[in-house]
């Protein structure tokens, strides 16, 4: 299959914070937080494999800041790297001040989804050629992350996981 | 106040139809797309003004093709012209062909947005300078459509409507 | 087809503003009012013609006052003149006092509903008899309404739209 | 406190099931339908004692009828009786033909809402005086409800109870 | 059929209070509270009987505390009594103290609901057995509340309706 | 402070999937499924903690079965470990056959929270004394994540983690 861009499946759903998503304390709630990175995430899926994509898994998110209520929030999904019929999906999160206009970055996140056909059975999905430094880092980094999920879910023993094992071992 | 551009501000809220937003029909829900638009338009407004912004009034909005549940819809806010107070903000939506990738015009609206200060009182807007050809159009007919707003509401005489008024008569 | 009177098929819905349906600033949120108002005017177009509608425009929705959280809303929709297969709804929105009891208007907007048979092909609709003086005003300016429509729509030239154009001449 | 008619306080509210409202089997689901009707009631409690209101209890509600996804439904909320400072609302629930247009009685209930103060303490409401054969009816059968309800309560003795009692004895 | 013990069908709701489900003085909105009830109580009924399960009314609800915003709220669903095709279900409902970590009873409700096969129609579901005093206080009010609901419902006369008439005549 | 058990904050969220939850394959939304494992978590953090808790991070999410519309969902919430601030907490969902009862794995996660006091600062929160076997070995591997995540943040050196390491070195 031929390759894509990361930009060509590039997703941005910008949205505001309304009182009846926030948690107690005001600030955006998690959950809600979740949910929206997941649409996000499975839209770039679906638009770079043009099938029909199902969340594997959240291989990790940072709540590194509080989004509080009436922000404008900014979540970018971009695809990382591809496996066979999978895809890992990064997402930054981002809000911006009303007043000076300047974005700044509050959250990040790793989903993996799957590319199915109509019977629910995988299919391949194409590769993707990362182009920005960025992309060519997360690109690396993506196959450590794949080796370490497979080690976590027991599927792979630690010592095959050679990227990841580099990582330890000057 | 210096003039900004329409893309300084643009709004992107690409989302999808889940089951819970849609009609009888299976469709995006008419009510559902009116909100998406709103918030999309909101931001726009805010980010041009860098102002809290309030909905003035929604102007026209055609719903041209039905948004079958499981689209890919984007939302795309740009700000067509503004007034002393005001901004008229352009909304543009469209649906993408999950096999093609090819994107389609499924709606179009138009909301009038006010900026206004910590207490609801309006404040001036940094006036906007339209680029692209289609930015210089509906620049242009938006004064029209001001015109014809205010007489409607009986807050401007026909004949004074100079602009909206040469449309009838060569 | 028999005429039918505004006040068959005249639709309430009136229902209180919760915190999960309001704006940043404690307010009913625009989005959710437009959908009330998408939902009530449905609700009208189907009593008048007995068939499936589904909206086709908005024709104008002027946002003139707030509406705070806790507010008792009356959204009304009565049909305001009938086309061929389109229905003009006049939606009137109402708040009440809680002290005094006393209501006053809110909001007031314009919703354009075609009927359609269950294949989504539009059927004609029974003609409308109005009645009262408000009636008969909305009415008569419906006609120019739609032509206003479509000329803005390019599907009618501007010299055609003579109940229109007799607006700017005297 | 000078008494009102059930009439003053009608409370209406008409409007669609969607598919976000629905249970498994594609009926407006119960919970939804529960809570239409006690924002229905506490809007009449609050018209009728022009005070802030809040649910006591539901003494009854029967689901006579499943209510299918895309039918009209019309939720209509009226005083039957006054004690002290509560107010028993009795709610009549109606869905519509869309053919035919012919009403049918969908389900019933009785709620009851007790006025309070801005600090939350019970204050007096008017009494309402019943006019309609209907309002009559329930206006009685109101004052067995209230006992039966002390009763069950551990609030008052059975033999106490002399109208409820009247029902069992001959 | 075998009988189960109420313990096997315990459904257990533990959930938060979010501002999106508050009423306008910041407390549980009570339609969200009977909707969380009727969903643990389907699931009970449906656990006791392993069918499809409707609610066929509610019988009581009593709010005796306001449940504040953020609040952890446990809903708790035990079958009471079981009849030929409808089960009585007791919900507690109950708030904590966070610091404390103390559980009060906030709320208490009885729902029935009724098993129904693939075509809607009543099926026999299981007997019940209580075992604890609560449970077997509440098997034997529910035969009184069952005649009473029969009484008010027309389709029992009141002098045959023993077990409660034996209330109030001793 | 004194230790407490992972049972003494055992949360359990057992809820249906309704139609408004699902995605448009008819199984339940991953993002809603995400937001309900958050809520589940926090009661379960505050639970431990006694205090305010915030969402810091979801560590690993793996959806390994499609939950159907209509199921019955248990989420159960435990704390795996302790750090000084933070805790891990483990999440599995099951689903139960609705004939059979039988009750199967569906999901699996792990989120980490902080206990904040009224300021927003991170406050200490008591240990957790693991009791069956696999609370003790989450316990163990919990170290080992915690060492990921601080590696894969850039805030500890690989080299540094040493039950992390001890993985891949035989």
């Amino acid at each position: 299959m031929q390759p894509k861009y990361p930009s060509d499946s590039l997703t941005t759903l910008t949205d505001i914070v309304l009182p009846g998503e926030t948690n107690p304390l005001n600030n955006l709630f998690g959950g809600e937080l979740l949910a929206r990175m997941d649409r996000a995430g499975s839209i770039t899926a679906r638009r770079h494999s043009r099938r029909i994509c199902v969340t594997a898994s959240v291989n990790h998110v940072a709540f590194n800041r509080a989004i509080p209520l009436g922000s404008v929030v900014t979540v970018e999904a971009k695809v990382s790297r591809t496996f066979k019929t999978s895809m890992e999906i990064f997402i930054d999160v981002w809000i911006e001040d009303r007043e000076t206009g300047i974005k700044s970055k509050a959250n990040e996140a790793i989903y993996t989804f799957v590319a199915v056909d109509e019977t629910g059975t995988p299919v391949a999905v194409p590769p993707v050629e990362p182009q920005t430094e960025l992309e060519k880092l997360r690109f690396e980094a993506a196959l450590r992350r794949k080796q370490l999920s497979l080690v976590l879910a027991g599927k792979m023993k630690p010592h095959e996981a050679t990227e990841l094992k580099a990582l330890f071992i000057e």
